[in-house]
């Protein structure tokens, strides 16, 4: 008789994300009439730049001549793509990674979760809180014991670890999903010095990197001293370039990462030869157009886009005198709502249409907290924030 | 102190077919001015069809326009992929599947692989043995016993279960990979006559189905009464339309499987949800094209292009009185080497250089044969069966 991995009866119901978007179908199958604006999923809206998609449209014809024709690439991606991400580190981070260092994948979601295949049940996993609901659910889905470290206004939502803290696997996202606050190169070291000190391994999703503009704040971890050692890095084109339905991502596992005499670089390489099969060539082929300088910075003109978005958003909260974090070197807008979170979503959804996402889905340290974003146009942002305007000055 | 998951270490060291590539990249090495003809990888060479690339750059395209971008689709995948594989369903197999039976991914070594996660690690999992290698790979990095069932040329390599055969999990690969065998109906009944008195899960490989022209041989186990009861079925269009460095795969999982109440389908939607994030949106438009009749015509001619290949090995493989399986419905032709696999692959590439894959890696029962495929040119395979007949004739 087959058993079923009974761990799946400690995750919540839904995927936070499901549901913010069951309760907006809800909403709008009872109000037909409805204009909602969703400042809530972070997914993109700007198309992809036309270096991609001529990459891509170039890349899906090679795939029909025969002399053009590509069939299996390796697992960990083809070395064009591999050493243009190489060179990204080298320019946007001052960091040298190695190319078989370097694994391409269809996202960091999946190797996120996938990379919980790496470790024993038997870890101690230290969270953020409020978080991405990935990192809890795929460790949960293992049966590996969750304790959480606290954001709170007090610490920016910044949380760093003290001396009692306990953890074997580290969960860190900066800049930050969902509060946008961005740790400094100070508070990571931080972080690696414990990391280093328990032989703890750091897992940092760095998904949200190219939206940093302050040039004394860390794009990777791989900036701070110490971090080859104990940190993997996990980032993805889904917002540096609007891939969130193309999809492609990366991840560095660093070489010098060896516990019990097992390099964690080989064990990563084992596990993708095994389950994965790489990522399409065309999308690969896409995303080395996104390295190239004409492709770069056009899709800088994307994030400025976003930017500026987020930037009057921020500005609006600061009109209202609502506290808030993020927005300056993120596309997310962390708010204080004052009141329960999901009933906050009610709320804002009913009396002004406008759909944005619980702080209490990414943990309870979210609660009392509610999430913006900063990806719909400029033009519906604008028309949000002045719902949101009116509806508090009534 | 983080701890790995010491499951690995129960792994061969490397993955079969990367370890089939770096003899044939050390011969080469030592070796350069050699021609060398590889029957070896399951990797197709013919290009996408013009139907199919058409697609691909529309959608490309597409992904450029602000109108007509797309964003995150659905982790399962697109509504208008999935009505597409439903049809072809009733077309091919005369099987009625649902909807929200069908998930889209990036392909079906990925969906095997990771399919493990719904499974307790307290599982027999039975395996024909020879076999695909991410079978076993996927379940020992989870720690799960492995039984095998033998194939052998008594039962044609499809080897059926007996009353005192124990399984919980229950691999099937028809047409096989690496033994190119096909079940029956009567056979797969059999199969899924002892899942459903046992309680167990099968997990149905079909990657091979298109190859399948015998119209009494099953293209999918959902022809077969009860297996909708107990099987989850693979597929994918590397083979049945060249998606190998396209990747596009799905998995059908029956919502009548439900254990200890709980749905399979629900569960694997609520993995897929948490660890995928969906396959690129321009290959799913790619994938669309496969399934209409323009481009199913232009897939079927590929098809037929790689049977002529099989054909003409066979036919070699016989003038030789070498006794073999497969190449009829299947790509893979398995022959017996009477001799060591491993020595035999190191024969047949030095002495004609020609690149197959040694039985042994798919198993024990591998041991004494070896696998050549039908994926070459057609000009190239001739060339190596002349090489071959030359060495069984010299």
């Amino acid at each position: 008789m087959v058993k079923l991995n009974t761990n799946f009866r400690n995750l919540k119901e839904s995927y936070l994300f499901s549901g913010v978007a069951r309760r907006i179908r809800e909403f709008k199958a009872a109000n037909p009439s409805a204009d909602i604006i969703r400042l809530s999923i972070g997914d993109v809206t700007r198309p992809l730049t036309a270096p991609v998609v001529d990459a891509l449209v170039k890349a899906s014809k090679e795939m029909g001549v025969a002399e053009t024709f590509r069939g299996y690439g390796d697992e960990q991606g083809y070395g064009f793509l591999q050493l243009k991400i190489k060179e990204y580190y080298q320019k946007t981070a001052n960091v040298t990674v190695e190319q078989d260092e370097i694994f391409i994948s269809d996202g960091a979601k999946s190797d996120i979760g996938n990379f919980t295949d790496m470790f024993d049940t038997d870890n101690i996993v230290l969270v953020p809180d409020p978080v991405y609901p990935v990192y809890v659910d795929s460790n949960l889905m293992d049966g590996r014991k969750i304790v959480y470290i606290q954001g709170c206004e007090a610490n920016g939502f910044l949380p760093l670890p003290e001396e009692k803290t306990q953890a074997d696997i580290i969960y860190l996202c900066s800049p930050n999903n969902p509060t946008g606050a961005v740790y400094t190169r100070e508070q990571l070291k931080v972080w690696v010095d414990f990391a280093l000190k328990k032989g703890a391994i750091i897992l940092f999703d760095a998904a949200y990197e190219s939206f940093i503009s302050d040039s004394s704040l860390p794009r990777s971890i791989f900036e701070v001293e110490g971090a080859k050692d104990c940190a993997v890095e996990f980032c993805s084109l889904s917002k540096t370039a609007g891939f969130t339905g193309t999809r492609c991502g990366y991840t560095v596992v660093p070489k010098n990462i060896v516990v019990d005499g097992v390099s964690l670089n080989r064990m990563w390489l084992r596990r993708q030869t095994t389950k994965f099969n790489g990522t399409s060539y065309i999308v690969q082929r896409g995303a080395e157009a996104v390295f190239t300088s004409e492709g770069y910075a056009s899709c800088r003109q994307s994030i400025a886009y976003y930017m500026e978005n987020a930037r009057m958003i921020a500005s609006t909260l600061d009109k209202l005198g609502i506290w808030h974090t993020g927005g300056v070197n993120s596309p997310y807008i962390w708010l204080r709502c004052g009141m329960d979170s999901w009933d906050y979503f009610d709320y804002l959804l009913r009396e002004a249409n406008v759909a944005g996402t619980p702080g209490s889905g990414f943990g309870k340290c979210g609660e009392g907290y509610f999430r913006l974003t900063a990806f719909n146009t400029k033009e519906r942002t604008a028309e949000a924030l002045a719902r949101i305007a009116a509806l508090y000055n009534r």
